[in-house]
């Protein structure tokens, strides 16, 4: 005898089953998201949570180790869950974040929360908000085995008259120690098919927009290699820009794992693990010095500092006047952190 | 046949022979010096000199190793000299950096240098200033021996109609891995009594002020067991300051080097060097986030980022929810630094 699954049971039993898949039982609950299924805040979280489970399946499968999951809340309103597998066989430090979280922004918290500053009318001054992302940053043990970084986000505030403002922000970039033209530009060109799917000028314009972002302005030096950075995406519509998302999201696992197998077992010297933790140091300076994320969460009053600062490498160095001679491969990393290149 | 000097000659020559003493010559010529040897620029330079010089050759006893000594130049006006000694054997990173910078500020940056925000007129806009120090950072190698750091500065600045404001700054404290009750009082009260010599209410107020400047604000903790700090001191009078500031410079021997020479055999576990670790990447931490110096310097442009981030560790460990088991001397310590203490 079949069962003809009435309208919308479908959907919900899809969710339940989903979430079951997940590194831990989602933030909002489960009969809560199969209520809202419809609404964007729903389907963003389902995405970041799933996009958390596949990447940290898929960095277990190469390490060997397992992540420690923590679930935490937020007394404000809402709350996370923070994925860390430290010290493993292949990973230095690896943490996979999500957060879901809401409240009141006053006005001009909201207005730094936006790089392009909108002004948005509170009620009394409130704005009801509710903001969720994941974001990663891996550290491997291996100097021939980059660091990877990504972030996707979304955010909805609420006016006084009641619209909604809501929008996009994310992006994936890699950090290696040393250059490796086939990596980047397989890494790269992952990235540009994603956003070749979704508009001609994505890949160019957020790839700009990863190298400016990612600068250490006082060594003059980007972060990494770069991949693509983007916020404030509102246009051409809601569908349109979350359809782009999840395309960047779907590309964490193909963008950076190949990489991870194809270099964890390279014989590295001494200098080299060296060399990867002077470039560690960096990493920290830009991260506690630039990083608007870290400065905003750094700032807020209940987030959970250990979730912000799961991004710190495990060990950094910072040798004075450190300078690679001219004709080695750290003085090449040196120089395409100060031209950054075209990699596709 | 007696020579009876002319009047200044002897100072002259008093200056010419300091100078010999110095680790390398003084950013300001010494002709220049001489001339002007009356003014409190001159004065402070040959005090922040004197403090460099005394400092560096008791840390070079003790540790057997010689400082690298790098002289630079500030191609908008002035320069400093950079001391280093790193990877010795009793200290892991050892910076004793003296600056003497000179040009114009805007208003806006003038009112930041001072935290009282006082409104400065200048001509055009334009303030003519001239801002020297010595400041200093010493990582040891053994857990066992703190971590110390001070600096000691003056700056002038010349408003529209010709007059002068001035104003000292500075400070000593201390940051050990471990408490020890015995060298913290010690370290407490050679500060304590340099400042009771000037007003009674230096060192108390001072030791407030120092547990509220060196403060981890997401952390929840101070950076160590605190000294003294101190800002914008224009009173009662210049001459008055300058001897204060001179008392103080002339302790940051006596304050450090005796627990030094105490504790640099004492013997240590990995597990010691771990939290040592630890605590390296929580003074990253207030260096990168919120020390005043480090980000007005980072945001300068001209400025030495290598003398400036100089106070960095040579190594740091950023491991995800550290958290000291109760009853250790590792949460001893976190409680100490949760809730600052008196220490005389």
């Amino acid at each position: 005898a079949s069962v003809i699954p009435k309208a919308g049971e479908e959907d919900n039993t899809e969710i339940a089953a989903k979430c079951k898949t997940f590194m831990s039982p989602p933030c909002t609950d489960v009969k809560v998201l199969q209520q809202r299924k419809g609404e964007m805040s729903t389907r963003m979280e389902m995405l970041i949570m799933e996009t958390q489970a596949e990447f940290c399946r898929a960095l277990e499968e190469v390490d060997g180790g397992k992540f420690q999951v923590d679930r935490w809340e937020r007394k404000e309103g809402g709350g996370g869950i923070s994925c860390v597998l430290q010290d493993g066989k292949v990973f230095e430090k690896a943490g996979v974040n999500v957060s879901v979280v809401f409240g009141n922004l006053t006005e001009e918290a909201a207005k730094q929360m936006r790089s392009r500053g909108k002004v948005l009318k509170g009620k009394d001054g409130k704005l009801p908000f509710c903001a969720m992302g994941v974001s990663s940053v891996i550290h491997p043990k291996n100097p021939h085995v980059p660091t990877v970084h990504f972030n996707y986000r979304y955010f909805e505030i609420e006016e006084e008259d009641g619209t909604k403002q809501w929008w996009f922000g994310g992006g994936t970039d890699l950090t290696p120690t040393y250059i490796n033209e086939e990596d980047a530009a397989q890494f790269h060109s992952v990235l540009k098919e994603a956003c070749d799917k979704h508009h001609p000028q994505y890949y160019p314009d957020f790839k700009k927009w990863c190298d400016r972002y990612f600068y250490i302005r006082h060594r003059d030096e980007t972060r990494g290699v770069g991949g693509i950075f983007f916020d404030d995406l509102d246009s051409p519509g809601q569908e349109e820009a979350f359809a782009f998302v999840k395309s960047c999201a779907e590309t964490v696992v193909p963008c950076y794992l190949p990489i991870v197998w194809k270099h964890l077992d390279d014989a590295f010297s001494p200098e080299e693990k060296d060399w990867q933790q002077v470039r560690r140091g960096r990493y920290v300076e830009f991260n506690l010095v630039y990083d608007r994320g870290v400065k905003f969460g750094l700032a807020t009053p209940g987030s959970r500092i250990e979730s912000i600062l799961m991004s710190l490498p495990l060990t950094a160095k910072w040798e004075y006047m450190h300078e690679p001679p001219k004709g080695t491969r750290e003085a090449e990393m040196q120089e395409v952190l100060r031209n950054p290149r075209e990699w596709v």
